[in-house]
């Protein structure tokens, strides 16, 4: 399914967003040194940069302008790389490995990696308000809420609460569901909405629409996620495979099984693409993308 | 030299501040339960608010809506409280002790200490872009961004990252000056900016008045601290007295001495002072802090 021309585009989203980012992060040589070095170390570099990619396919359907995208996309993968630097700490999921380098605290130290993390939640909003994303500056106020409750406890940072809250005990899986909402998804969701609002207005309909298919593609996300750690080694991964079975941590694969898991996902891509049905040829980008997502082998 | 109506007025402004934030923050009832319990344990019920009254007494030179100054005195003491639990942090200053009470990972834990931290920083940003602020969205965008850089590398985080560095290795005069200027002195001189910007717009020279009035304040601010806790115990300043020494860290009065680093506090006064000379009797709740600051025993 996936048109001839999407591994060429998802390619050169990486190479632009690896190019944005360099220039957005403060450069290593202003001080402190120590800091920046570390918010690059863990930003640049990596990544299938999949909610960049969301950005861009949700701003051709609105025609929204690339330079708008570049701060959006940017941003999304700030906090993208800020949460996996403080969930990667001694005191959370203490991993050591990470798109098969070091993770932030290994390479540096942990109050560096604590405070780049920090510092790069406290950038990606600054970038948000610093640039012009939409015509009207309210329009783009409301983004900004969007984003920060995407972050925050009842978004991001909470559903790594629920996920940490679950280890050992198990979750049933509305309750899985409910923590991969918050934890992957509201980001994911985020990015689709943003991209889409940096272009002409959409109906309040068309927003919806958008947001439920990024909301199938999040969770679609995660169950391949638990696929592939399923089935993988640390190679393939670039990060330790199984550890979230041996951590006692609830996955989908292990509440409904491997080929479930499977079938869970093709309907969460089916739901995806139904949603943006009705944009046509606009949102072609959004539905390779979900396609990537849930049949990528990484 | 403090008004007679000093005491009540800033009691006043912690009474509010306490209900603010009370209802700011997410309820202890919705999920996740204990990631808003620890936010609310590390914001409420406790401190001096200095950055609240800074925006409060800010906001009387521009004559704003004091419904637009809870706002950003909220997220400002978000910010600060964020701030203080990641500081707190084994991997940071490894504080047992805060205003009083077990710190925040160690009434709760560490990770959800630090994610409390991440969370707090979101929500303040959510509130920023929530409510109305100005008159005119572009101008509060402009707040936002303002508000952003000094939380960030170049700000607030930054400046923790420097006084790590600086442990063991001792700072000169200038470096401890520029550290205080990030840790300190950023969100300090985003609370006075902030709090007048509510308000009727006023010229960039009256902001740049302002912004040197809070710079003298946040250096005056951490000087005092110093001799605080250099003169203080345990008892009298709720954290643990003379660490900073102990740890080899760099402080005002290592560097100065009790007497001159005194004879600076007054100086710095004097300048702040100075600065907000032509707002009048606007400027006289500035006047009055700026004057706490430097005089307070605690």
């Amino acid at each position: 399914m996936t048109a001839p021309d999407f591994d060429a585009w998802s390619r050169d989203v990486a190479t632009r967003m690896e190019n944005v980012l360099a220039e957005q992060l403060p450069p290593s040589r202003i001080a402190p040194s120590r800091l920046h070095d570390a918010m690059r170390y863990s930003t640049l570099g990596g990544g299938k940069r999949v909610r960049a990619m969301l950005v861009f396919g949700a701003g051709e359907v609105s025609g929204a302008q690339p330079k708008r995208l570049d701060v959006v996309a940017g941003s999304v993968e700030m906090i993208h790389a800020y949460s996996l630097i403080h969930d990667d700490l001694p005191c959370m999921d203490d991993d050591v490995l990470r798109r098969g380098k070091p993770t932030c605290h290994v390479e540096f130290d942990e109050a560096t990696a604590l405070l780049a993390g920090d510092a790069l939640q406290s950038l990606a909003f600054q970038q948000l308000s610093q640039a012009r994303l939409a015509d009207d500056p309210a329009a783009q106020l409301e983004m900004i809420d969007l984003f920060a409750a995407a972050c925050g406890s009842r978004g991001m940072a909470g559903g790594q609460a629920i996920d940490l809250e679950s280890v050992g005990k198990g979750l049933a899986l509305p309750e899985l569901e409910f923590m991969h909402i918050l934890k992957t998804g509201a980001l994911i969701r985020a990015s689709v909405v943003m991209g889409a609002r940096c272009g002409t207005p959409l109906a309040k309909e068309q927003l919806a629409h958008l947001d439920r298919f990024a909301k199938c593609v999040g969770l679609a996300f995660q169950v391949v996620d638990d696929i592939l750690d399923e089935e993988g080694d640390a190679a393939s991964l670039g990060k330790t495979a199984g550890k979230d079975k041996a951590a006692g941590k609830p996955t989908y694969t292990s509440l409904m099984g491997l080929s479930e898991a499977r079938r869970f996902a093709e309907e969460l891509l089916a739901d995806a693409l139904e949603a943006v049905e009705s944009f046509g040829p606009r949102a072609e980008r959004l539905r390779q993308i979900a396609d990537f997502i849930v049949h990528r082998r990484r």
